[in-house]
């Protein structure tokens, strides 16, 4: 280990503050964590490379670091949980110099301080590689059990947060983790069954429904679509892009159907909440359009051939 | 995901079997581990990159997943740990396709079925990059505590695992994480302070005081000096490998006066275990040398102007 690199990181080891659960942070061989929580903890990770999960320039050191922890505080707020520390590997790329690696810890920085997570441990490399960064991070269910994707039940109802489509636009790096709307869920109910969306609304349904080993119908008509599919300008229809496009990060949410009226009378977020469809036995994944067709909605989201406008 | 993504992860799930700590593995947002260790959990993670941590071909896929846990299974020796669970993040090179994929998995799962290791979650990504691997590393304390860097007090006796120098031979791939030594040890004493050395046996060595806020005497004929370094045939004396080379994996323990004895005395294990000085109030880090001259060791491991024979 270098100086450079000793500096480095023992800078960030003095701005990261040490709070329970977290007792050792950086500095040590591991870092220890003593959680109270009866409810255990969830651990999630992360890997994100540059030219896959974003390009630079076009997208900034800062926004690197952030979206890197965001991704995962997206899987924490799906297991209806709140992050506590987060453990931070990169391989820097060494022409960039330590002002490039600044700037991503500034922007990962930010969003934990945002969120109360504690920065406890990583591992600090550069290389002639393109930039990597793995976060894993650490967090504590806020009701009695985390919320797994197993837990669907027929006749419960599916709500989705927020709106699909056309993520890359921008939202697909300065996306919100939904961690306020899981903790005001958690508050009102418990959901049998939850799930972030980033490879795809259809997709990660799929994933949720394959899990609980079950099928569901989802009712086209309903689907919340972002104004960033409408303004793709692709002649790809945007109910197609809110299906596969993937990278929104919003819930979808398995609700017993007694716990609708409370969920949505006592939701007063911001942030959109839309029944879209409910749980079936059958395992079928069936996607109900307009004029009342139902056709199977395979995991890359779209149900039949489609052609451009010919005009 | 694609499909061959998807089959690949399904069959480390399959692998991979779930017993407590770990209750849900991989196939969720994330996992949840729900410890009843009253001593809380220890949590350490390394980014291995190919060009700065292994050469493939010279060394192989197996090798290389093997490599990758096991650096984390010495992070967590060194706490007096046991591990559990293990998150694995890897970007394969596209151009090797799936063969070299199964090839690191295999390597790394042995590892792991050999110390009851729960390959718990992770992230699977293929790029046109170099190999990277991410391993994070979750373990229970072995005692009421974890041991630090930081709790070494003047008047300890420092002692050595193993031996030190020319690890670039193999050692430095083909290693055994101290585990079994750190459970013996932690069954005969508890030691003020403990440490594995990757960086270096002096650089280490660096680390483990200045957390402790001490300094050292190290009795220069004492380091057990590896046959490794005697055999470097690069005119670099063999002392001067061993305290510089790095990637020993080896632990450097602090242990009160008053256990010396019960630990000496109990110590059955084949591994080498060597008091090599002790602890001081006094901040310098001193290196005594057979002629009895006292001189400072600075953390790259030399103490003088160091002239190949010119014979």
């Amino acid at each position: 280990m270098g100086r450079a690199e000793f500096d480095f990181i023992a800078d960030i080891r003095r701005r990261a503050a040490i709070k329970p659960p977290v007792i050792v942070g950086i500095g040590d061989d591991a870092a220890v964590i003593q959680s109270t929580c009866a409810a255990g903890e969830v651990i999630t990770t992360d890997m994100l490379m540059e030219g896959t999960d974003f390009l630079y320039p076009q997208t900034s050191a800062w926004e690197m670091g952030r979206k890197a922890l965001a991704v995962n505080l997206s899987d924490i707020a799906a297991m209806g949980a709140k992050p506590t520390a987060a453990f931070v590997s990169v391989a820097f790329p060494q022409s960039r110099g330590e002002a490039f690696a600044r700037d991503v810890y500034a922007g990962l920085e930010a969003l934990a301080h945002e969120y109360d997570v504690t920065i406890a441990g990583g591992d600090t490399n550069s290389w002639d590689g393109p930039f990597v960064i793995n976060v894993t991070l650490i967090g504590e269910p806020l009701g009695s059990a985390a919320i797994l994707r197993s837990g669907a039940k027929p006749g419960d109802v599916l709500f989705v947060t927020g709106a699909f489509g056309g993520s890359i636009r921008g939202r697909h790096i300065h996306f919100t983790p939904r961690l306020q709307e899981a903790r005001r869920l958690l508050e009102l109910i418990t959901p049998h069954a939850m799930i972030d969306v980033s490879d795809g609304l259809a997709a990660d349904l799929h994933h949720l429904l394959e899990e609980s080993g079950v099928g569901a119908i989802i009712d086209a008509t309903s689907i919340p679509i972002h104004s960033d599919a409408e303004a793709m300008a692709d002649n790809v229809p945007p109910l197609r892009h809110a299906l596969g496009d993937g990278e929104d990060f919003e819930l979808i949410i398995a609700v017993r159907p007694e716990d609708v009226a409370r969920l949505t009378n006592g939701w007063d977020l911001s942030t959109a909440l839309t029944p879209i469809g409910y749980i079936t036995a059958e395992r079928d994944v069936l996607l109900q359009e307009s004029d009342g067709r139902q056709t199977n909605l395979p995991p890359w989201g779209w149900t039949h051939e489609w052609a451009p406008p010919t005009e």
